[in-house]
């Protein structure tokens, strides 16, 4: 089973591809791509194949992506909503159903602790991974959105396969 | 010439095609596109889709979107923002470049005036294009961002054609 998270940014957009087989998780993409500094609408296009291609590439089953956050600059949140909207395009585009997680609850299945720190999730990525070096935080953020899903959709497959609900 | 004029919203999008030959205008398409009530993904989904059927159906040359403006709602900002994306994302994989106009900028080159109210546009869009009967607002306003973005086109081309520059 292979899942693919985004944590998306109007400027940054972390991307991140993760396996799992038996009880093993494994990074087999991740980053943290710079979407530059040209106008908006090429931005997006760059994003939206960019998640297309690796989507393709590495054949991936599944797909989820951060609900995003934005307190008071609504600027802010036209533009970050741009990127979100390029993203699911892209997902939707390769045939994948799209999960969505907000911030707490991905920290929750990464770090065990939905208030948990940026840190806390870059090395608890790093660990469960086995990557050698911490990787970027965006495409840490990203991997952490992979792993949220994993486990979601494993829980989801216990309980259609009879376990008890309570 | 044939352009492709879009007024993003997270429930209903705007989609309009107008021709240009010599002189005359004719809307060759237009639909205000509800997105449903179903999941996020699925709704930006199915805009993303839909835009790039008929960009493809209709063989068009030129594309631009409206620029969205919200007052104060964040929530509402990344709404929009998220169907403005999908459809940006959807130009671009047809290999469209994409204009952006502000809503001023619209009802001057339709209405003549930045501060014109909606049903001015409306009016003067059924009379430009010669429609039997007003199209729907949304619908009206992407046909007025496809008029907006064909001013454009033709202005820059006499410039480019040694026009007097001021």
């Amino acid at each position: 089973m292979r899942t693919l998270g985004i944590d998306p940014g109007s400027r940054v957009t972390g991307i991140g591809i993760v396996e799992q087989s038996g009880g093993r998780l494994r990074a087999l993409h991740y980053t943290a791509l710079r979407l530059g500094d040209g106008p908006f609408p090429e931005r997006l296009g760059h994003l939206f194949r960019e998640v297309r291609a690796v989507a393709g590439s590495y054949g991936v089953d599944a797909a989820a992506v951060e609900t995003v956050y934005v307190k008071r600059n609504v600027e802010s949140a036209l533009k970050l909503g741009q990127a979100r909207g390029a993203a699911i395009a892209a997902l939707v585009d390769a045939g994948l159903p799209v999960g969505e997680y907000t911030p707490a609850r991905i920290k929750e299945a990464v770090v065990g602790r939905g208030s948990a720190g940026k840190d806390q999730v870059g090395y608890m990525v790093q660990h469960l991974l086995g990557l050698r070096e911490a990787a970027p935080e965006d495409a840490a953020d990203a991997l952490g959105v992979a792993v949220c899903h994993l486990h979601h959709l494993q829980a989801e497959a216990r309980m259609a396969g009879g376990g008890r609900r309570p």
